[in-house]
């Protein structure tokens, strides 16, 4: 974080004309920011996907990370939120509150995540809420997108004897915050900056979620950590889910890292942060899975299988089952 | 602000099931609030109007407010941004960040506020995120609404010659501040309590607002203060106003403060809070704005004209222009 007052924060007013109306310029949906509300249109062949997450310094992010970093995560991790449902994103609202701390060096840096952002995946800023707090820095983002009426991929839509998806590789983001903490040690330089990229800034699959609606059944996004998201599935669906832990997709830095030290299945399995798409579908489905996830760019992998019963059965390479000592991160 | 850990909270996933499912309970959209995600279908002929406003214990509320009426604040005030559009009310995401001195004693007032206003304004909680704090109490709230399409009442929208009409009383919830804060000493107890009532629970204007869609021009609630907010629908549609003070509905707890102090003018016309709204119309729908009042219940008042210009000039009772030391609420 600057130093106090290095570069003091212009009036409230003039900081959202100067620094977030350009992130809502040429859509008309935001009305410039000038009218406390967004209004859209969506087809009518289309229904509103919306959720929420907030981002607070200490809890999810650090204060001294840098600001567009910060920013691009709040806006990642709502995205990701639309992707697992298979929503294409519209746009977003945020309501930031600002510690004295912080300058128009951080809010610059912080808006300029944001622009890149939503060039990336082609979205707006809609609206929101600039108010100042005695707090740490805090961004609760809303992000609104539009699915295909009556395809999202639901929680609840898992049925025996669907396979079990999941995109990209799992573990790097909370090997990355142990990296950001000093921990991991012992792996190289590049490992532990890719691992600390990873938590810092990652990667909704937007593109793989909606190439997967229709095609896919249920549809989850690792927050909590594989083991909890899967649960959630699970007792949202009345199902259970065999995996092998040898089939789960890892980088090679979180590979080196379980290698090296066993006991980190444990953050790779319930760590959280990873932000890839569990999904699942019928086994004849599986050459479209496969087409959807290389017209999205995305790799998938088959982890497992949904089973009837309520049990998520994690298995070592040997058969025997995972114990997990927790179910995934939880605030308190 | 009760004492830390005197009844501690439940984990988080307990927390949602316990007290913020209920609240989401019969509203297939919000998916009984299990999937991070909201799922709504607007009708064809409706436009999506989606506002956000958060609230922060010692900036917007006491910390010992009422939590109920911090709840129903947190409400309102999105509720009036809604209003303002004269849009119908669907339901709203909530991203809280507890402190560690909230105990559930906390909570179940909090969501018993937040399910009084649901059933009062015919709405549901349809998503959200819980994250603890190391700061204030912090309630970031995205509330979201439908109008016809087409016939939102925007900012932007006033032309020379529209009558300018208010709602309700003016300057009750900058006075209820003051008495928060143990001003106000010559008003009777009654009057103190009245006032004090208006800055905790504000009546956003829903009903008033749906019923002027297609009648009034451009809207806006009053929440940086009369003049500020006057101001904003000037900037936006390019035009000026003339008010008279003298035309101003006041309560009469308001009017008893300005009559023994007349200092208090400024706290009435620039304070804020009042969460009243503002619209204009061309003079020949005057009675059609009656009578949507009427069909409201809501009082509404004819205070001044749009002009041609860009000045918002207010003048006392002896035509001389009232000059404000600030322009509205400003946050730094």
């Amino acid at each position: 974080m600057p130093p106090k007052n290095k570069s003091p924060l212009p009036p409230e007013f003039e900081l959202i004309a100067r620094y977030l109306a350009p992130l809502a310029a040429g859509v008309p949906a935001a009305l410039g920011l000038k009218d406390d509300a967004a209004i859209l249109s969506l087809h009518p062949d289309r229904e509103l996907v919306a959720t929420a997450d907030a981002l607070i310094a200490g809890v999810h992010f650090f204060a001294d990370d840098p600001p567009d970093l910060i920013a691009r995560k709040a806006l990642r991790v709502n995205l990701s939120d639309l992707a697992a449902k298979g929503a294409t994103p519209i746009g977003y609202l945020m309501c930031w509150a600002l510690p004295e701390s912080i300058d128009t060096n951080f809010i610059e840096a912080f808006t300029e995540g944001l622009r890149a952002d939503q060039a990336e995946f082609g979205i707006a800023m809609l609206g929101g809420d600039t108010t100042a707090t005695s707090g740490p820095l805090t961004i609760a983002i809303t992000a609104l997108g539009e699915v295909p009426r009556g395809r999202a991929m639901l929680r609840g839509a898992a049925r025996p004897g669907d396979e079990i998806y999941l995109s990209g590789t799992l573990g790097d983001g909370a090997l990355g915050l142990s990296v950001a903490r000093g921990g991991l040690p012992g792996l190289s330089g590049s490992e532990r900056a890719f691992l600390l990229q990873r938590y810092r800034v990652p990667q909704p699959r937007v593109q793989l979620g909606m190439a997967l609606v229709g095609i896919a059944r249920a549809g989850i996004d690792v927050s909590d950590g594989l083991a909890a998201d899967l649960q959630h599935i699970c007792e949202t669906s009345g199902v259970g889910a065999r995996l092998e832990r040898s089939r789960l997709p890892l980088s090679p830095a979180a590979a080196a890292a379980v290698q090296a030290d066993t006991g980190l299945w444990e953050t790779v399995l319930a760590g959280g942060d990873d932000y890839e798409l569990i999904v699942t579908a019928p086994p004849e489905r599986g050459a479209q899975i496969k087409a959807a996830a290389r017209a999205a760019k995305t790799p998938i992998a088959r982890i497992g299988r949904i089973e009837p019963g309520a049990i998520v059965a994690i298995t070592d390479e040997a058969g025997t089952p995972v114990s997990l000592a927790r179910g995934g991160y939880r605030h308190f």
